[in-house]
């Protein structure tokens, strides 16, 4: 008989890294324990299910544990939390959430692939009812929920990440009037400054009432939210959604004594391997190696987190395969706009210690004689000293979405603005221009940099 | 006074060649002779002004002669054409082709920039009315014109390269019924086969009656063509659009002496430098390199004119700059379909000498769970020995055509599979999958590469 896998969390990670290891070796019996209701499902779906685009939570998820097991042969339980690992007796103790009983559980190799928590903000009402966060999908149901037992006239958002943006975007689709509250002067930490504006712009088009530079002082009410303060101010709200950054699920393995990372994720190496023997982390709970920075991460990226668990579940399958790291390229779109970035913005180059530069180009994202033609806006980050690039950011219509991918894979293979420019890339009147706005973008900082 | 330049030819290569010379240093004269009737002008534009979508040629042109002039100081003259080239004495004798009558043009440095012409098959009926070729702007007018006059019911198409396929659809959106003859068992020799079907599927959907193994044996007609015959079998047409590949221009380089490549085009280095002292090359009369194969080409692609346009510009005025090569990046839309491809098809793969493996893999280019998915067909080729990227292509919806930038990208970065599968690409369910469509063939290869 195999070794047993357990997996905590029946996400991209665990969920990835489970099916690999059971496909390169079908000996392995793997059990994956979730403490949510659901396993295998995209959280980056979440705000288009709230939107009501989708029909069923269902719609996300790729199995329940009864198709897991039978395509998969991978058992799964839902609504457990395992709440203690004994590594030297191959142990965990684990409770059921519906019953409260508690059972042990042993295992031979053990992964943890606890993703992440929503940070609460420091100010009073965070708990009231209608206040959301959004880390699962049971998080969008009760939002579809508060949104579809009707009366919601109001919503505030409050920070404008991500999550915020999207939940905004579905809120108004929901028919709700919202107000999205930024600490920051700008929204989107994860952009430089002319880029936001551009999305700003995109936000107040579409009736999203912006209020930057306006931390949320308190969230009033008796038992359900009704005002936010801001300013000075109170503004009457049904609903309140909150992203203000995330926090990585390390708390059982701080206390079984794992190592954590100067990040806050587990450390582990580019196998995926933590520093207790036989045990595995991956995905949002795991450090990982920031690509152009070398600084250890914690992503909050499904895409890094599907990667590190593949790479885990090779390794469990008796392979040695190693992740080379993030090079946090994200992608989002908010209202008619592509949003994407890979590697550092300016901001984050210059305090990673980066002597960098930066600039934006606005270009035709098509032959300017070709009908639907619209403005890409592209900036690029460089390192002054080589030419090297540091990273980009795009927004602009949909063509942004896979443009992004120029720029990571560029990043990955540290290809200088020089390179750049000599790119080979495609060009067709319906969708590109002969110089493709990346292109352009590098001859322009080609010329910043002839002149040192 | 700054030196006088002569560029012949001005479009993506001499065109570029000469604004980049001129803004590097405004010193130089720079004058461009051109035969044609247009100057500046998109040659990949050309189907989409037969099929009536843009409104007057000069949609397609960026300058004039006047605007080039006004603008940026260039001097332009169209409907003249050198007939030698006297080095020695730095002169030219050029023809004005409206009055005939020639001229000496004393240069200091010159450009070559003269383009391909479209071959003719060697068969009879070739030089009939309404047998056109596309290579300029004025052929686009020709077609239009013809196809505006009236009726004409039913067109060949000879030859299923890119501008056969781009004018089938053209002539089929003009309202002609549109017969294409492929002398091959499939259109599209820049592909391999089974990304063929997937258009041929596609040009049989709209109603494009495909002809395959089937070379034209004759073109019949007294003035007019009237009919084509092939496969033994006589089609009636009122118009015939031959697409049977293209000739460097260099008739006018050979004579003068001037050294020409392997490839056909006028022989240049890494600067776009010819054997002749003060004689550069650029564009598709000229030969680069392929950077995958490492062999001289002749492009025929305009990224590619553009490129080695600009590397000449610069040396003109005084820096030293390369073009490295080109990877034969191409892009076009067939009807619903976006095509591309970069690198070497496993066929040519195969020619060049390399121990080569593909495979083709068919992916949802978005969520599935997302409106508008659309099937992706995405073909990857490798070098068995190292795992070494040799090229890819693609064929599915709109996000075709950036999506190749990142193959582009990772062949001049020389890229393994395994590192195609480890890049950070960008994902949101509006655009993608949580695995890129690369990285799903990647994995794929990846286990065949295990396997050896």
């Amino acid at each position: 008989m195999g070794e047993k896998i357990v997996v905590i969390g029946g996400n991209a990670a665990g969920m990835t890294a489970a099916s690999r290891a059971k496909r390169l070796d079908p000996d392995l019996r793997i059990l994956i324990l979730e403490a949510g209701h659901y396993i295998s499902y995209s959280i980056c779906g979440v705000p288009f299910y709230v939107a009501g685009g989708l029909g069923q939570p269902s719609d996300l998820t790729a199995f329940d544990p009864d198709s897991l097991k039978a395509e998969r042969d991978i058992e799964a339980r839902t609504r457990v939390r395992v709440e203690e690992i004994w590594n030297g007796r191959r142990m965990l103790l684990a409770r059921r959430l519906d019953s409260g009983e508690t059972f042990q559980q042993p295992y031979d190799r053990l992964v943890l692939a606890t993703g992440y928590t929503p940070r609460r903000p420091d100010v009073e009402g965070c708990r009231l009812e209608n206040v959301f966060t959004v880390s699962r999908l049971e998080h969008g149901q009760r939002i579809r929920a508060a949104v579809e037992a009707g009366r919601l006239r109001r919503a505030a958002v409050i920070g404008g990440g991500y999550i915020g943006l999207m939940m905004a975007e579905a809120l108004v689709q929901s028919g709700l009037e919202v107000l999205l509250f930024e600490r920051q002067s700008h929204i989107q930490p994860q952009l430089d400054d002319d880029l936001c504006q551009v999305i700003e712009e995109e936000l107040g088009r579409n009736n999203v009432q912006l209020h930057l530079s306006a931390p949320v002082g308190r969230l009033c009410g008796e038992r359900r939210v009704e005002a936010v303060e801001a300013g000075g101010k109170r503004w009457p709200v049904d609903l309140a959604l909150i992203d203000v950054g995330v926090e990585p699920n390390t708390e059982l393995a701080h206390r079984a004594g794992i190592a954590l990372g100067v990040s806050g994720g587990i450390q582990v190496d580019a196998r995926g391997c933590t520093d207790f023997n036989a045990v595995y982390a991956a995905g949002n709970c795991a450090e990982t190696i920031h690509l152009v920075s070398r600084r250890p991460i914690c992503s909050t990226l499904g895409t890094t987190a599907a990667k590190q668990g593949r790479v885990v579940g090779e390794n469990l399958a008796g392979m040695r395969s190693t992740f080379k790291g993030s090079l946090e390229t994200s992608l989002e779109r908010v209202f008619g706009l592509s949003v994407a970035r890979t590697g550092l913005t300016l901001r984050q180059a210059l305090q990673t210690g980066f002597e960098a530069d930066a600039l934006t180009v606005k270009a035709p994202d098509r032959a300017a004689y070709f009908q639907g033609s619209s403005p890409l806006h592209l900036r690029l980050v460089w390192e002054k000293r080589s030419g090297r690039l540091l990273g980009g950011q795009m927004v602009g219509g949909h063509s942004v979405a896979k443009r992004v991918d120029t720029l990571a894979t560029a990043l990955s293979a540290r290809m200088k603005v020089d390179d750049l420019s000599q790119l080979d890339l495609a060009y067709a009147p319906p969708y590109a221009t002969l110089w493709d706005p990346v292109q352009i973008a590098a001859n322009q900082a080609l010329k910043r940099l002839r002149r040192r």
